[in-house]
């Protein structure tokens, strides 16, 4: 196949570094730059994955486990909203690397205001970081900083940025109950045979559905699936329900709201059972839209109240927005849309953000947060480019209007075949909707895939819909026919 | 201050290709091609840290906590062994970054093989890895794995790689037990809130004075400091003392031995009470040389009988080379000086080697581990190009003369300083020497950096030698004779 493609040029001069062949160089210097180099459809040359998929699939199961691997990506030749296999197909792309690609697949953008250097060193950024750091932070990350909160700490991952805000949570309840008082030599002791009081039975309180992360921590506040959890050690943590929320939300609003309450009493009943155990409940931790565990969503109600809910118990509360953030939902932070001028105590984020890393109110700042790395400053600098594009782009509104355009289409679908589809829902382009069963979930997935559409799955019966910031109404459209000529055939 | 500085150029053609001021890149194309861009002598302008660093620290404390900041750099002008902060001074640099440089604080390489897109475009590799990444991970990691082990998975971070290697641990260990019967019914349900015996109570034995990592499961296998440990909520899981040798080695053999076969009886004992008590020991996770404990050293024999123990016992055996993998021994592996053939089942990585991760062996190859990101494919094509020079300048021989002449360096200061000196030891530029108490080692590896010697401590009363391979045997005589002048001007 062709790599030259259909250009679209976004109001902005053009402005071409050709370095290496399928590799283009958008410079900062022309400030007003963006360039979408981009194809129009998508391309099929065979299954997928293909032939030379399933060769390179055989190779690698010989230094790695590959049961996970859908097939092998050309990179180099994949663009903007479109992913190339190494067979040469060509996919619309409404699954962005489990939703951690924030302008498009793969646009190359490339400032000059650094150098090479910050992608080959890498500082230990606790202990020597670069001159330009502050700048850089105020940049990119405090730009966008959540209402509240003016401190961030960057991390690898999503793992370690969730594990190290329950630390921070974990450090700041401890201090509070300690107050000035230094930690007893008993204190000292226990901790370094993992004991109490040093190590403290204290809990994070999490949700049924949740996925937080899968390193130990973590994984004892995830719940979505058994294959997640089987076989490794936990903590004994309360899990509280995440509300069952009926469609379409007009009619069932006052089950609904039932629902709400009884989750919000059930927390409140686990936070006091958990203090009655002798493990109190530090911190909440949640998701806005629960993703991983099947895109269930709450009404701002519910985040609100058990924000209150946290505060009344000497909770931290600690809003996950690992999946939710960077704009795919139409605002740049999902809990935006509660409306809250105090939404949370920590907001981690990771996947588009490119960096890991969590947002943190100032009384929880401890000086024990810390590794050898703690992120990579090379992040930071594409992440503030990341945010120009969105910014000058105005993608936040091309969010919400592809996506509108994409509910719209999946609540038509869901008219048209009602034995198959149900439970459309979705804020931005952020939208899911479910199959009669796993296994037509699966096969839908498979033949959309193999007609031009990569999909993802969440949940046990649900697609979810994850494309990158660019992508627009006529995507949305690309996408909704195809999907729609998939379930047509569908027995 | 100029940043003119010496060029040496090692037995190859030189080609620049000057991109930026302040970056050399070298090419691949040139295969022979490396230059060390290096200063040849620290150049101190002000006490460290300096003015500027004050007010950047004072700046990002705005921002984060800046507790452990030790100043501020201009990774611009580094090269070489040499660091540069953001007052100008500039500093030999005996601690690389917590140990995390390999071949000189800032060589600028650069491999015409790939593009640009490999740094900005990070796949979801355990489900769309790129086409060439067989072929990166067999010129990269697995060129250097270790005897017995043709697997690796690669990770983010030092603490991901030893939690995922955990988790295989654990899954293999059920796996065993479980053979191949399903998961039962109740196994399923048990998992999705953290009960046993989906959740099993198994451990994993370390080691007083370990450093593995501080994400939660990691930190439960962590014994070094109180301030990594306290108030976070941990495993019970069992702590086997780690040998405490006495020097010179020579002079204390029969204890030394006798010390060993106590911790190792310990080991055996903890196994059988931790059965006993209903959390049996999956694996057994030890560093070849505890670090951040204070570079406490074992015999092979130790770690050999060790091995055995775990296979006998059926332990997995993981041996954590994070902080002395990648040549800093003078072999590749620390474990290498062993001399064993089947060394351990898991071997994990990170700092030096760029990317994080483990290596394994057939049998520990859960399906189950994965999360979004499994490392980053622009840390292979920098490992590769590091793993070349190594190679093409016989790096590790390099470490062996310029460790040699380190330790024997820090023998004599140690013969004339004997109430400030003792314990001197080392394996390659790994070297360590202990300070009469804290304060004084504090206070000497302050005054040290502010001759131009840039040194970081560990343990109580320790400092760690961690210069990059680059390190040579002018660079060990150059930092002798300041920490002479320094000893010297010691009260």
């Amino acid at each position: 196949f062709t790599c030259l493609p259909g250009y679209r040029v976004l109001n902005f001069t053009i402005q071409f570094y050709p370095v290496t062949s399928g590799c283009r160089y958008v410079s900062k210097t022309a400030t007003k730059t963006m360039v979408e180099f981009e194809y129009d459809a998508p391309s099929m040359k065979t299954e997928v994955p293909g032939p030379r998929s399933k060769e390179l699939a055989k190779q690698l199961g010989e230094i790695q486990n590959v049961g996970a691997v859908h097939f092998f990506c050309n990179y180099e030749e994949s663009r903007g909203n479109y992913l190339v296999d190494a067979d040469g197909n060509r996919m619309l792309d409404l699954y962005t690397q489990i939703s951690s690609i924030p302008i498009g697949e793969f646009t190359h953008t490339h400032t000059n205001n650094c150098s090479f250097s910050t992608f080959v060193n890498r500082p230990a950024l606790g202990i020597l970081p670069p001159e330009n750091f502050p700048d850089k932070l105020i940049e990119s990350l405090l730009s966008v900083a959540p209402t509240g909160m003016t401190r961030v700490q960057t991390m690898s991952c999503g793992s370690c940025s969730n594990e190290n805000a329950f630390k921070a949570m974990f450090i700041w309840y401890k201090l509070k109950e300690r107050g000035m008082r230094l930690p007893s030599e008993e204190e000292s002791t226990s901790c370094m045979i993992n004991q109490s009081p040093g190590s403290p039975n204290l809990s994070i309180l999490s949700f049924m559905g949740a996925f937080h992360g899968r390193t130990m921590g973590c994984l004892a506040t995830t719940h979505s699936k058994v294959i997640h959890k089987l076989d490794v050690p936990s903590f004994d943590w309360p899990v509280a329900p995440f509300p069952r929320l009926r469609y379409p939300l007009e009619e069932f609003a006052r089950e609904n709201a039932q629902e709400e309450d009884r989750c919000l009493e059930e927390v409140e009943d686990l936070i006091v059972k958990w203090r009655q155990k002798g493990k109190p409940v530090a911190g909440i931790v949640i998701e806005p839209i629960q993703a991983e565990g099947g895109d269930n969503h709450a009404s701002p109600d519910f985040f609100l109240k058990l924000r209150s809910i946290a505060r009344k118990h000497g909770c931290a509360f600690h809003v996950d927005e690992v999946q939710t953030g960077c704009g795919t939902t139409g605002k740049f932070w999902a809990h935006e849309h509660w409306g809250s001028d105090d939404p949370a105590d920590v907001v981690s984020f990771s996947k588009k953000m490119l960096t890991g890393g969590y947002f943190y109110r100032d009384e929880l700042q401890p000086y024990r947060i810390f590794n050898t790395w703690m992120g990579e400053p090379s992040k930071n600098v594409f992440l503030s480019e990341v945010l120009n594009v969105i910014r000058r782009e105005k993608l936040l509104e091309e969010v919400t209007r592809s996506g509108k355009a994409l509910l719209q289409g999946l609540y038509e679908l869901q008219s048209q075949h009602p034995h198959l589809l149900s439970r459309a829902r979705g804020q931005g382009t952020f939208c899911a909707i479910d199959l009669r069963d796993e296994n037509t979930r699966n096969d839908v997935i498979q033949r959309t895939r193999n007609k031009g559409v990569l999909l993802g799955g969440c949940g046990d019966r649900t697609i979810r819909f994850r494309p990158a910031l660019v992508f627009k109404e006529y995507h949305a459209h690309q996408f909704l026919n195809i999907f729609s000529d998939v379930l047509r055939d569908y027995k």
